[in-house]
């Protein structure tokens, strides 16, 4: 294979570095976060697939209308191939065996120990439908290249996601003003009378047309909004906006997950309509003194457990412990929530802190048939602290 | 397993007579469509299981915070699971151990042979992030039952999948009609001077705030606006906002894939800005023309490329045969836009059509540099011919 290098150097060199040490003489990624890690193209449709070697070379095989879009952002060796168009009628996974044989032949007998992605995982979004290989992928390698062991390699590549390169704190800072685009108009839209729908489309709406934007290839994202006592609801693993109407006194949760060309966001700010209840402002006390608690807690080296405790123990000095129903974060970039994307700043977490790693921060309470209130911001790991990437 | 029967009797039948003539004892999915059509409950988070035996039992594993969602649409077996909380760290697939092991027990040896989804497909984005289980769900299936056979039934899912049933096809018109309230003020909207992004935020506000919606649990999708020479490159496998501003006399083009409760929709219009061009006219006169060809070959019994050529073959007639890039359609429905959703309205599809069978019509012509024109309704095939879903 002919020497490319992936644009960003400083994520090559740590890949190549784990490859040092892991069993793996290549791994072989077909997921769009994946591919994205590997050679800095975000596929749309997932239906890339993404080598990198230990000797450090770096081919991506993209449907030929996506090639467009890989030249931006990869300069990995781009292998175009004809996804089934009039011409014939097959899966996806018919149009990459060619272009696999040929990579697979050039790996040659070096290459015996292929990394693939076999474990349960989170995926993003890409698009409103992507491709999925599930074991054919795996079958089709095994038959074009006997020779080679299959090996999962998921938990080294969650390592690698873990820690953000320079170049990938800089989209994530670009996701996150993309993202502050949508919460933007929040204050001055949320009153009494409006449906969850029409806030949450508001915003949504705030977000897709942000100027913001042009820096960034594609944007997507969904702004959800949750009132009264569907906002108790949102300590659930997903958001839900319903048609409720707004009442004087709620409180109103927006929770964003957005995307600047695969670098993902986690964002939830809580406002009240009207003037906030000694209730809401005892909330918003223990929520804040957390929140402060926590990212002062924040520093290279440090258990990610103790960020948890810091935010956790304000929470219960407050008599909110049990009204903090989840983990007080967990990594976040190149997937917008993975409960287990490391580090997992969580009560049981063995992970521990370094300098480069994203993740969000979010106390919260949430009181059944009352409502809830959380604060979710989205923070970069630096040499002696924290940068909160959600400014605003 | 106590008797417990899927919502839709229609469905539950469906699926017995297939696993009857099947070599499958039963069906475990994990994908989200396949939960759906298997219990009528479209996951949130991907992280639902469903089995599906050959005595017509029905269980679906469902996340606890997804209960609540899961108990409005399917009368399945539900049985809930914890996923990582506060109290565990650790993958979503451990959780599932389980439960599954209940249910494995339950199916005993005469369920030797299980249907597995393990071929390529396509899912649609159910949510910012879903579970993938690739080879974790397989495995731990071996693992706890190592007994059975597993085999791929992705073939027998696809073909369910392709003809909806009664109470499916009301799901599909629900989806049409929310998406509707997107299209609604795009002709009034678009003018000279907006960016693609201002348009395609407007309209996916719309859509999102949209009253039709109150009676769906959940809504999503996406609106995207291409114009000008953008409009041309819409020939691809997926569409894109960009941030160019509409101009006096460009084609713009609306293409939207939206979903209602797991049922999806693949929609596009195309507008002009100001008065039509002649090109322009001859383009609409062309693509109106091949539209109503392809709508009349539709009926029960006939081929499905018949339908193609109907269509190419007014594009043809027209000049524009070269500029009528892909197929005139696929199936809908349990995703948006899957090339190989069936039936394939593609000119070397071996598909027949059955009543209930639901797809999109989409002649259109592209020209690069200049601009593309596409009209892409919804469509069901009746029992004498054809309903579209897509009434505006």
């Amino acid at each position: 294979m002919e020497g490319h290098m992936a644009v960003d150097q400083e994520r090559h060199a740590r890949i190549v570095e784990s490859l040092a040490v892991s069993p793996f003489d290549a791994v072989v990624c077909g997921s769009a976060p994946e591919v994205l890690l590997l050679t800095g193209y975000w596929p749309v449709m997932s239906a890339s697939v993404a080598v990198f070697t230990s000797d450090g070379e770096v081919k991506v095989i993209v449907p030929e209308d996506e090639v467009e879009l890989a030249e931006k952002t990869t300069e990995a060796d781009i292998i175009p191939y004809k996804p089934a168009g009039l011409h014939a009628l097959h899966p996806t996974i018919q149009s990459l065996r060619a272009p696999l044989i040929g990579l697979l032949r050039q790996l040659g007998t070096n290459h015996t120990k292929i990394g693939l992605q076999l474990e349960q995982g989170v995926g993003p979004a890409s698009y409103a439908v992507s491709t999925q290989f599930r074991s054919s992928l795996p079958k089709l390698l095994s038959e074009l290249h006997p020779g080679a062991e299959y090996i999962a390699c998921d938990e080294m590549l969650e390592s690698l996601k873990a820690v953000k390169t320079a170049k990938e704190l800089e989209w994530m800072q670009k996701a996150a003003l993309v993202a502050a685009a949508g919460f933007a108009p929040a204050n001055g839209l949320i009153r009494a009378g409006l449906r969850e729908s029409e806030v949450a489309a508001a915003l949504q709406a705030a977000f897709e047309s942000a100027q913001a934007a042009e820096s960034v290839q594609r944007t997507s994202g969904y702004f959800f909004c949750m009132s009264g006592p569907n906002s108790a609801k949102a300590a659930a693993a997903y958001a839900r906006t319903r048609q409720r109407v707004l009442e004087e006194g709620d409180l109103v949760m927006i929770h964003a997950n957005t995307c600047a060309d695969g670098y993902w966001t986690d964002i939830t700010r809580t406002f009240t309509v009207g003037k906030p209840s000694e209730r809401q402002v005892a909330m918003r006390a223990a929520i804040d003194e957390a929140r402060h608690a926590g990212l002062r807690a924040i520093h290279p080296g440090v258990k990610a457990r103790e960020v948890d405790q810091a935010t956790r123990s304000v929470m219960r000095s407050h008599g909110f412990g049990d009204a903090f129903k989840h983990a007080t974060g967990h990594g976040v970039g190149f997937a917008a929530a993975n409960p287990n994307g490391l580090p997992r700043i969580h009560p049981l977490s063995p992970d521990v802190l370094e300098a480069g790693m994203t993740f969000n921060v979010e106390p919260a309470a949430y009181f059944d048939d009352y409502g809830g209130m959380r604060h979710c911001d989205l923070v970069a790991v630096t040499a002696d602290g924290v940068d909160t990437l959600t400014k605003f």
